[in-house]
């Protein structure tokens, strides 16, 4: 079922194609700031970046540019409101830094030299994410030259942090402090991906994360397994014993109240995310895992987009070391995190943890536990008239059905949704080959551009069918 | 109950009494030998060691002493046979190694420089375990002297080796390589101790010990928790619902065929530990340990003496770091150890562990299990002759009725067991308080004196009501 082309499609494509080759230009200069924010010694670099960027968007017609400064790495703040009062109000979120390169990595280019072989663009960054914030600067113009305007149809502005490869740690302070700012109607993020090349999907959400260490404390010391083995609780066992506890034998987690208020899938979800082409071997080979165990009637994919979940990350206790030592162990400590899907409550889920803690351990060990500050879930439903602007834009864009996907991990994005208070919505172009944090990461051309294509439709469509709350 | 001193009695004591002064003039220039085993530039002071008792034991009048290098530290073996070759033949085990021991570890003086105060002998080694192989040596002088006997009452042997506090690594070699020497109708290990001062008791058995690393693998490295969590399986889990399933409810060890064979405890035995002046808080604080835990049904002292565990000294898996990462993990690691009682078999259980394990993983996890090298349990019967013998010499020696104790550890005694085929006997005064392996290790001047009588007490008991086998 493909769209015909109509004659705003053309008239988009006609000027992407005229201004494809500088728009290419001007991304492999951005490419060429190595932003690494994870690496002290290229913060200059990743202010650098943030410059370039706010220069960048003053060219493409913002009027408004900042480039806002945090403790850590600086975020870039653009703004174009539109002619229309009562326009919506878009935020678009993507990020400028990048992950650690290094030519020894496994590159076969230099990271920070941008390289066009085939139909493909190598650079640290090419898809995640300066690639995918850039096509906004061609879609915004195209979205004007192909309407005639000269705003945008939404007020429409962009939030361009330097810190997600660091894990945003200023990300939360940064948008309470500039929340007056910042109110939008929606959120839009380009920082995800599609399904594949040859299935457009848009993202309807990301899975929240709620993070834990429980500590537990036997003898006050390592005590001899010969001398008292057998009669004193061992903290490793009451740990492995609290683990496996914490699932119950059709892989559900047995806490209770861990489900309170989850949001179940909609058939209509179910029957589309089975509609999309999933190889479970393929998918295997991705995880590098030997096998599939998930919640009991659930498929895979609902299992890590839709699910929430209970994992552990690390554990530990007594001697780890080559070789054997007969102790009784005094201590051994579990990480634990729970996947969240919206609906759950971080705060409610770590209460519920805590309380279901002691009654699964035997008197005389003590534990602590100690949660991390927490990202909550987001999700949009199928329904939101928002959403169903991106799906008619990148359907346009693509001239085929766009099909739904989740994300499974956990974003500064809900952050946005937590302080705005405004839904959040996907927009990528990315697919998973491009090799997000790898070596030899990539963009497709062709993706790129029809994430131009996506982003020159959006606007007008969501000004048409979405009038933002009074 | 305490037993009427006779003339024997008396003229063992007045035997001791007149020698009392050199024995320990003798024992405090061997304990100032730092015949460290486990640290390699105290190798010279081991073998110093070796050849010092062996002149000693010459002099004590044992027309061999030998002697023997292992590939790491010798041992020394001695030989004084009875002039009745009907007589039985009994090795007597100790060694001539000390733990490490420094000043700065806590002590008052200097750990090789003994001094009395009070009535302790203060050095490192001086209760475990050159304290009690040494009053051997005054003990059968004073069986000799009381007895008129120009020869011991049983073909006497002993062998002290100089690897105990090292693990023992080439003992097993060492006696199958001596067997023929070696041979006798039992062993004497002075190496153990007794419950207290008060409270006089023979030790009547070990656990034995089997110990097993369990490698658990998932995927091929550790992948997002977001992306993939949730849908594979993840072995730190595995690792625990492995560990969880260990025991059951009533904390007996849930492994098939694990228990065959367990000789029981007689209602005499449990009896008999009743009997101690058990002070279970007095205990958790020596185990430094906030609750007892162990199979239903049985007395502490039963779990630790007389029943075989299943303890868990270390388990590993994933992130252990600060702060979190959200993986799962690619492998996992357990580490136990068994203690084995009488009737068990190291094979018999390694093998029913090797069987156990698969069934308790789910698909999708590789596991590998590697047994170390096992030691048997020991244990004789409460009416064995040979330990009738050694309580009526400890109760000639300290006046009062003796206990029986069993040790919950493990030791090279068993290799003596296996390889010689032997009943093993335990003849040890040292009391939980002398700090082994601690700073400030001590010995009680009367009971090591006390010890010195049983020994002279011993040889001729048991030439007397025990004839060795035909
Ligand atoms: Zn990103
Ligand atoms: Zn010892």
């Amino acid at each position: 079922m493909s769209q015909p082309v109509d004659s705003a499609v053309s008239a988009v494509r006609t000027f992407i194609e005229q201004h494809r080759a500088v728009f290419l230009d001007d991304l492999a200069e951005w490419l060429r700031i190595p932003s690494v924010s994870a690496q002290p010694d290229h913060a200059p670099d990743v202010r650098r970046s943030a410059d370039w960027l706010a220069a960048k968007l003053k060219e493409t017609g913002f009027p408004t540019t900042e480039v806002w400064p945090t403790p850590g790495a600086p975020a870039v703040y653009a703004e174009w409101p539109s002619a229309d009062p009562g326009a919506p109000t878009v935020l678009v979120y993507g990020h400028h830094d990048v992950q650690p390169a290094a030519r020894e990595d496994g590159w076969d280019t230099d990271p920070f030299e941008p390289v066009v072989r085939g139909n493909r663009l190598y650079a640290r960054g090419a898809a995640d994410d300066k690639g995918q914030v850039f096509f906004h600067t061609l879609g915004v113009r195209a979205h004007l030259a192909a309407t005639g305007r000269t705003t945008p149809a939404v007020h429409l502005k962009l939030l361009i942090e330097g810190e997600e490869e660091s894990g945003s740690p200023h990300f939360r302070d940064l948008v309470e402090q500039h929340a007056d700012r910042l109110t939008a109607d929606a959120v839009i993020v380009s920082d995800t991906g599609m399904w594949s090349e040859d299935t457009p999907t848009v993202c309807t959400g990301m899975r929240g994360l709620a993070e834990c260490e429980i500590r537990l404390f036997g003898p006050d010391q390592d005590i001899h397994s010969g001398s008292f083995g057998g009669a004193v609780p061992n903290p490793a066992t009451a740990a492995a014993r609290l683990v496996a506890a914490l699932h119950d034998e059709q892989a559900r987690v047995a806490v209770p109240g861990f489900y309170d208020g989850v949001v179940d899938l909609t058939d209509r979800e179910r029957e589309l995310f089975a509609a999309l082409p999933f190889d479970e071997d393929r998918w295997l080979r991705t995880a590098r895992s030997h096998g599939t165990l998930g919640e009991a009637g659930y498929s895979t994919l609902e299992r890590v987009w839709a699910r929430p979940t209970a994992e552990v990350n690390g554990i530990g206790g007594g001697y780890q070391g080559p070789g054997s030592k007969t102790i009784v162990p005094s201590s051994a400590t579990v990480k634990l995190s729970f996947r969240l899907v919206a609906g759950q409550d971080p705060e409610h889920v770590a209460n519920a943890v805590r309380a279901w803690v002691p009654g699964h351990l035997p008197d005389g060990i003590r534990h602590e536990i100690s949660f991390s500050p927490a990202t909550r879930p987001c999700l949009t439903p199928l329904d939101h008239p928002a959403l169903q602007s991106v799906v008619r834009a990148m359907g346009r864009a693509f001239g085929k059905p766009v099909l739904f996907t989740r994300e499974g991990g956990s974003g500064p994005a809900a952050d946005l949704q937590d302080v705005l208070g405004a839904p959040v919505l996907f927009l990528g172009i990315s697919v998973p080959s491009d090799g997000w944090h790898a070596p030899n990461e990539k963009v497709e051309l062709d993706l790129l551009l029809k994430g131009v294509e996506t982003s020159a439709h959006l606007w007008g469509d969501l000004a048409e069918h979405w009038r933002h709350a009074p």
